[in-house]
């Protein structure tokens, strides 16, 4: 048995009652923190919460040697990922081979950016379109597809979520002030006039926590403020609904000009 | 205070560890289920856990006599919800509320069906476009919106999560066999051949079980089978990558002959 369970959004204390029960009755556990990480936890936390060690994975153990699908040919096992689990292809890629040796496989859900976004910053969860990642640049490496996202969303009437790159290894996550100062190049590059410094962008940082950071304002205001601690991520909206930008005056600290470019 | 409490997905044990604790020191608990309830699971059970009452409110006590918000100006209050807060726009507004009266608000956050779904069909997050949801059709009241936002995400190549109408109150939960024959009803209106019984779908039944239906096929081989008691949700992919299909074949029983529609 392979059980998938999610740890959430922030710390060890994300994990649902149900994860935990699991944890408490498996032989062995594995995680991984290389697709996405836990910022306000450390993994001795966790391990005495459910009082048993917790082994962690890297990317090669995980997708070139096979060693939870291994174990789980004869143990039952529990893999551990921050967030919800199978968001990342590569755990779905797990589920197909666990199947194809006759090993099941269970989900514990958890909290996802993907579904607590939205709510933190007040805008309709059914009004979002594509989600995308920025990545971090690299010579010869400036993909226009975050952009090119938002271009469709917008045409369809969807704010877009933008994530923004993790590279667990090298301790690297990428800041909202990265973010937008990518997305203007971008523009700058195609000039569509899709996001320009007058564009209103929605800053989310430590979604999970008690204290998340909520900022919605025009993108010039943003560049240069400074979010705190990772993770951040971003929501390029489309035009608002009046209670969307409502919201985002009273509780995300937007200038009151938005209110009249509602529709 | 006021806390907003997600309850997950399915059962009294989808809550976090977060959640339980909060419970355990607030003044008062309310919870409420006329957005969507849980299926897994009784109020009971619930109260077993966190060793304290729960008071279920209606809309109208929360909507109208604005109880949680009345008692979170000299009380910690804890306000449930069924899936992750602040999806139903009725309870951003209680966000605002309680900021413009000086009510500090903390959102704990937990699973839903929005980033659930995508993992549990074997289909990549960040292909997912608008979601939408069928209501119960009535006399003069039989919106094609649904139909027109999986055709607004076809057109920018993305899958479209479908949810069904909860009426709780009555205790009516739409079947996916309702909501397909929903959808084919206005392609005949509409004969615009975005959905037809040729196309494939995917149907998810009891996420946060521990043993959910997933399952993917063209539309005419699911409107008559029985896939279990609510609730039931839908999927209505765009053209399917190839990982994804082989997914949906080897995971959710799609038959082989989507292998070759992949793009």
């Amino acid at each position: 048995m392979l059980y998938f369970i999610g740890l959430g959004l922030f710390d060890e204390k994300d994990i649902s009652l149900k994860g935990i029960e699991i944890l408490k009755n498996v032989d062995i556990i594995y995680a991984e923190f290389y697709t996405a990480k836990l910022f306000g936890s450390t993994l001795s936390s966790l391990e005495n919460i459910i009082e048993s060690p917790i082994e962690v994975l890297s990317r090669k153990q995980v997708e070139e040697e096979d060693i939870p699908i291994k174990s789980g040919l004869n143990k039952d096992v529990a893999f551990l990922t921050a967030g919800d689990p199978l968001i990342a292809t590569t755990h779905s890629d797990m589920v197909i081979h666990a199947k194809k040796r006759g090993i099941k496989t269970q989900v514990v859900h958890a909290s996802s950016i993907i579904s607590a976004a939205p709510g933190l910053a007040g805008l309709q969860a059914y009004k979002f379109g594509k989600v995308t990642t920025i990545p971090f640049p690299e010579k010869n490496y400036f993909p226009h597809s975050p952009y090119l996202t938002i271009k469709a969303n917008m045409g369809i009437k969807a704010h877009t979520l933008v994530l923004l790159d993790i590279r667990a290894e090298e301790n690297r996550y990428m800041t909202a002030n990265q973010g937008l100062d990518y997305l203007l190049k971008v523009e700058k590059e195609r000039n569509e006039k899709i996001i320009t410094e007058n564009s209103i962008a929605v800053i989310i940082a430590r979604a999970g926590s008690s204290k998340p950071l909520i900022k919605a304002n025009r993108i010039h205001n943003l560049l240069n403020e400074d979010f705190g601690g990772p993770l951040h991520s971003l929501i390029i909206p489309s035009p608002l609904h009046i209670m969307e930008a409502e919201y985002l005056v009273k509780v995300a600290g937007a200038p009151e000009s938005i209110l009249e470019e509602t529709i």
